[in-house]
């Protein structure tokens, strides 16, 4: 395994500060999206970041295109009158020496109509290498597997 | 902005600590809700504090108040041999600088009948101000929104 | 009580710590388990730990007949065309006198049929016993209650 791959070894002090920010940046960045707050969303990306979904064929590059699928999703719902609730959890976190960390997560969707039933919409694993910018997280690369379509 | 609702800087340690703090709190707070430990779950409350429903026309306010309407919940559940799971998580935590701090959060409410199908129930935000009393976390106001009322 | 069941009092900080570690765990502990890995899964567990759950007359024993009983459940899944989540969380931690730490959480278990809609399939309550065996956590007791069987 080369450097960067490797797993870095951190106190367990460092080890749960770490965790706890990852926490708190996975909660800020979806209740983001799930409020349409598509600019402020896509700020927590590099600004070359690459998002993969299963349901486009390329991947997404850069905040400029992904706060513009945010918006286009946003407007939809909209209309449709369903709010959608991305749930981030079940995060493995694996801090590496070349400072970067990669997460493997679930997330969860919940779709709600408006005077209707609540519902999962989707189950998704997700993957982020996210990196630190002037001491922020960011994401550099994410990569979304949908359950259904696996 | 005004000094109480100013995000207060911690170290990254001290923040750390605080989100573990505050994700065991929930935790414990909605297993006794979930258990029917009505007394024990509105002593998680400032004796004033106000809790906002949608379909509530006036906050309840107080600890008796709260406790009552969780006795009436878990007896209506009883008698409908239905069990609920209230999952708190998506925690975004702004400490302020008079002490006190800001949560932002998700709940999902799960239903499951004996003998049949788990289901999701409701799909909430959840907006609560916690203080600090004698060392314990204490909810001094909290405001439910549920996404299919939206 | 007596003495191994009183609550460990920790400082804030190591409090913190091991809240971060124990989330860890248990995100890579299901992970492996709804990735098929029967034997990494296992061995979170110690050489004679139980595993209780109310489909089952008796409890599970130690590794070998944990880890065959995941190889079952994922071949037949894996026939299905199904996949399926653990999803842990909701985590009430309590540090014992002894070093053991016993955890009360909730597990809800999602389905994803290839194809088709992903659903609840099953709403759990979790009560374990972690043990710490060469520095790592493993679990010594695991009882598995599910809502809809209440």
């Amino acid at each position: 395994m080369t450097a960067p791959t490797e797993t870095q070894p951190l106190s367990s002090a460092g080890f749960g500060s770490l965790y706890a920010e990852i926490q708190q940046f996975y909660a800020r960045h979806m209740q983001l999206l799930d409020g349409g707050a598509a600019d402020e969303w896509a700020a927590d990306f590099t600004e070359d970041a690459s998002f993969s979904v299963p349901t486009v064929p390329a991947p997404v590059v850069g905040r400029d295109a992904l706060a513009a699928a945010v918006r286009r999703t946003a407007e939809s719902l909209a209309s449709a009158g369903e709010q959608h609730r991305h749930w981030p959890g079940v995060f493995d976190v694996r801090p590496r020496r070349d400072g970067s960390v990669v997460v493997h997560s679930y997330t969860t969707v919940y779709a709600s109509p408006r005077g209707g039933e609540s519902r999962v919409h989707r189950v998704c694993t997700c993957t982020d290498v996210l990196v630190r910018e002037g001491g922020r997280l960011l994401v550099r690369s994410r990569e979304v597997i949908r359950d259904d379509l696996r």
